[in-house]
């Protein structure tokens, strides 16, 4: 069957963007151009003049290395991105980056790259419109009810968060995700024979998906009969298995790997040209595949159509639809921060010496009061995180809530969560215990990077956890999340900090947060009015001293040892500040007339924290000092290892002593 | 069926373990308890007088947390691990911590515990066993041929990784691997139904595994013959399904999820004695039971019988024998050092400016012409990472080679080659982009944890790789890897310092190595020889000058730009030395005359890298700069990145200026 027209308008594009570009992988686009051709002209349901209209179905390419096809069908179907715009693929602070980049092209959803993230922040979106569903739609009147489709390719699939993803996906009957695999064979080493062999279909339905299998992906009718399939099917999530070449259509390089990631080649294409009686120049498109690709039409009529319908629903349940319409602003209630600062004195009343990890429960529960866009989870650790609520329900198969239980899937939960919160609408937070973070790294980088705000939750913080010994005892993991840009890492060390932080990650508009907590207790600490205020800058006196010789810095459970040290210094006439930093980010950002007070110039400084010590250099410079832990734990009761690694008292005042 | 008296000897012993040390989790050892008694008693071919007779089954407990387990068979079989080592269940010291750890008892094969890290930890077992029986078995003698069985549960196989492992195992056809499934149905959160439904037989036949489906995990008969039908194939890897109770034998608590991470108390483990008829004091085993379990004689019998077949070997072959005897003892050959230093020399005489992912490729070449246990590999990204050599053979379903392609597989990757260094015979290195080092770092950790030497390099090292963009370059990725403890992490300038890097990973004993490389082009730079003779060093002048006014500290493709910041100071009559500091983890390591001798107190200095700032502090202090990168990259020809970015020569030289 002969390409479309339509279709091979994007095959040229991206040809001519990479080729232009010297850079790129035209070998995808290519061999996806048929299935796209027939997913957005015909099933996409999106107003190209307002890409954030809410009801829009959300398209993912989690195989992102093609994203010159996700420009292309952008740009053909009336997005605000010119040719230009393509022409200027992958160059600087052009829209067109390597991989698609959310916040720069209109129209990208996600930023893909990563493999198998995409797929799974697909999962995200379509869990939750599913809970807004749940929650909003009223007697016929679905003002929210759109698909999720996806793209992805065997990189994706080989991928563990893929699988990840995709058995949650399949236990919660995610009905209105539908995923396009693109399944032709080659990986970056070759044909996938030696090393990719596993039967799709068969792993899919062992997830409980519906799977449309052996799919011709150059065969407009069979792609088109499979989306059918795919969305009469409303229990399941569907994955079609399209059959297609890596750079298909090119005349010589079809199905060959060498499409994958380099330029065709200035002759290549010219016999492409010749080969699909493409009669135009780069760049050029016909006017009559720009008319039938276009989508402006289409797309307002739908967005009519949704105003009109909401506008039924607002006259009908007032409240529901103001709250809605405020949820997809993505803006706090107005009562949110006088209900916190009450909280907060309440808090201080009671001076509760409990876990850093049960005062973040207790800050949930209050944040949930006022907040019901709050989703909550964890990676099967519900019972020690502490992240359920009074008021939370467990989201079950075919049933909304607000507390997704990720099983033991922390790289999925993470790119679930960073999915959820580009939907919009839905505040997710989800929790391991510290360490795992490492398995969900990635995830944590690209919501920084997308400059999304979801909160990452994990406790059992330190050493401090006791007998499940090195393997479950951070060391390193505070410093490295604080190495991520745009991340805010908060590790208090009260029931007072423990809220700040969670109202400031609640309020962070443009990145997200890491909120580190104690599996022990730690007790509550005293301070005055400007003083608990001064909580929000990540970094403050906690406890000053008339004529300082020296400053003490401390974190999260070191805190109480920096005071204790403190005293005892004070003792044998030493004079010492202690600083609470429990956001290093968060007091970089401050004015250097506040960082100064905090850490004046002419002090010796040691930091105290049980992890490793290079990032407090920083902060205490060659003459300070760091009391930390540069090695790996064991396993023991808690109170011996913090002995064991010289986190005491004498230790402490011997190390200010050196420094004076 | 009644429990025999061996299986709940090991229940016993697990709850007595726990309820000591008041710390752990009974439900799982309880709940597997038939399984290991059948597997460890009548299958198991080990020696528990020699842990490390070559010719062992390796057998790993994936759900680490059921460590009680692993110990009390160690004991009951009659390994180096007396009741008083039980009684010391996760004190300080012990040698039964909280998680099974890798070189604390005898007969622990891997630290476990991470979930799913225990599955692809075997996969890479089973695979050394592969590579080595092909490599040495000859005509019958069959000198290496054991199986890797494995124990996992629900939690492992949620996580992603198994995946990934299970997926490779099944395509290269890994017969000798077999894993027992804990099918319990319960994980921390609960019942798993709400999260986790997924058909575990069809899915690992999906993979190509052969299943055996539905065996009652708590009947010997159903057990025994489950794992001889496993044996029976040859082909592929096997899973057996073991419907089991958590915390089975419990008189109350059976079933239950509080079994799981708790002591069962005190009165719930009289009323198990009694449900049990175990009439038995805490930690007290009868001789009986201990005669049944004693694995001494077998063991004895086993190896010697091996020794007999070696020795038949080493008679014919006696070359390959005095090869594998090195290969298991992990000695290098004996011209290791002098074959380096030629190359070293050769390399430096042709002074070519080459990327260093390809100087990478170069001294692979050179050290696999001397080392034949070299397994490489590449997360399917083995032509951009240039992992491959001349004489590297590609491991297919079935045969052997020394070259593994992972598929999109970073984490699996990792954890299959700590498996395989763990196994000892085979050297394994395996590369992927730096980015993804990301997906794969709780196993880098893991390595560094378990002081074992697998070697994990990384290409494409920063903003210098272009216009793939902000999801493929590293900016925190280098710092994060160095706060690993125990990790040794290399960012080489030039193809000198990159075969060097490599030696040195290479000779390492105890530790893991990140070798860090870049995509593009670097030149190469002109030493003499003590000046060559101190990369090992891990940081060095590598361009001094009279009367130094400051130090410029670089690394990777840095050094470069530093050098000719060098040049242009001097030309304002500003004399600098300039120090490479390929790895900061090993200059940290030298004594402090040398570390002062390359940085002297007295200079002021600034650090020059194209990543995150913070760490260099520890090395430039307050007074010193740092000329990084705080932010994420953007898309767009590395050369306009790095002057994007502030990596010119002009903001070097007035950076300098600033702080002298």
């Amino acid at each position: 069957m002969a390409a479309t027209q339509t279709a091979n308008a994007i095959r040229f594009l991206s040809m001519d963007m990479v080729q232009q570009a010297n850079s790129g992988h035209p070998g995808a686009p290519m061999g996806m151009a048929d299935m796209a051709d027939v997913l957005w002209r015909e099933f996409l349901q999106h107003n190209p003049q307002n890409p954030q209209f809410f009801n829009r179905d959300r398209f993912v390419l989690s195989n992102g290395h093609a994203s010159a096809l996700l420009y292309s069908v952008l740009h053909l179907s009336g997005y605000d991105l010119s040719l230009d715009d393509l022409k200027n693929f992958r160059q600087l602070h052009s829209k067109t980056a390597g991989h698609p980049e959310y916040g720069y092209a209109a129209g990208v959803e996600t930023t893909t790259g990563p493999l198998g993230q995409g797929i799974a922040n697909a999962v995200g979106m379509a869990l939750a419109e599913k809970i807004l569903a749940s929650e909003f739609n009223q007697d016929g009147l679905d003002i929210v009810n759109h698909h999720t489709y996806v793209f992805l390719g065997d990189g994706c699939l080989m991928e563990g968060v893929s699988h990840e993803a995709a058995s949650l996906a399949g236990t919660l009957g995610l009905g209105k995700l539908i995923v396009l695999y693109d399944d032709n064979n080659i990986s970056i080493d070759g044909k996938v024979d030696g090393w990719f062999t596993e039967n799709i279909p068969a792993r899919f339905e062992s997830y409980g998906w519906h799977v449309v299998a052996n799919v011709d992906g150059h065969n407009p009718d069979a792609i088109r009969a499979a989306i059918q399939s795919a969305k009469n099917e409303t229990a399941k999530p569907s994955i079609i298995c399209c059959k297609t070449l890596i750079g298909k259509g090119a005349a010589n390089k079809e199905g060959s790997h060498k499409t994958h990631g380099a330029p065709l080649g200035a002759d290549e294409i010219a016999a492409t040209r010749q080969h699909l009686n493409w009669d135009f120049a780069p760049f050029e498109i016909p006017q009559n595949v720009y008319d039938q690709w276009n989508a402006h039409e289409k797309g307002e009529k739908l967005e009519n159509e949704w105003n009109a319908l909401f506008a039924q629903y607002a006259a009908k349940f007032p409240e529901k639809a103001a709250e809605f319409t405020r949820r997809m602003n993505g803006t706090l209630p107005e009562n949110f921060e006088t209900h916190v600062q009450a909280a907060l004195n309440e808090i201080c009343q009671k001076a509760e010496k409990i876990a850093t990890r049960k005062a973040s429960q207790n800050s949930i529960e209050i944040l949930a009061q006022v907040l019901p866009e709050l989703v909550g989870g964890s990676a099967d650790l519900t019972p020690s995180n502490l992240t359920d609520w009074s008021n939370s329900v467990s989201i079950k198969p075919r049933q909304g809530g607000n507390y997704v239980h990720y099983g033991v899937r922390e790289f999925g939960m993470a790119a679930i969560m960073n999915g959820m919160a580009l939907h919009g609408g839905v505040k997710p937070f989800g929790a391991t215990f510290l360490m795992f973070s490492e398995y969900a790294r990635n995830a944590l980088r690209m919501a920084a990077l997308m400059k999304i705000n979801p909160i990452f939750v994990f406790t059992h913080d330190s050493i401090g956890l006791g007998e499940d010994g090195p393997t479950h005892q951070p060391v390193e993991q505070t410093a490295t999340l604080r190495l991520i840009p745009n991340m805010a890492v908060w590790r208090p060390c009260d029931t007072a900090e423990s809220l700040v932080a969670w109202a400031q990650a609640v309020q962070a508009q443009d990145h997200p947060s890491c909120l580190i907590f104690s599996r022990q207790n730690l007790p509550f600490i005293q301070r005055d009015e400007p003083t608990l205020a001064n909580i929000q800058r990540g970094g403050y006196i906690i406890s000053g001293s008339q004529n300082a010789q020296a400053v003490i810095i401390a974190t999260g459970s070191e805190v109480e040892l920096a005071l204790n040290a403190q005293k005892a210094l004070a003792e044998q006439g030493i004079a010492v500040n202690v600083v609470s930093m429990p956001s290093t980010n968060v007091f970089d950002k401050q004015d250097l007339a506040y960082k100064q007070s905090v850490l004046p110039e002419n002090l010796p400084k040691i930091a105290v924290e049980a992890g490793v010590t290079d990032g407090w250099y920083k902060y205490v410079g060659l003459n300070g000092k760091v009391v930390g832990l540069d090695r790996f734990g064991e396993s023991a009761p808690a109170e011996l290892l913090f002995k064991e690694f010289g986190f005491t008292v004498e230790n402490v005042v011997e190390t200010v002593k050196s420094v004076l």
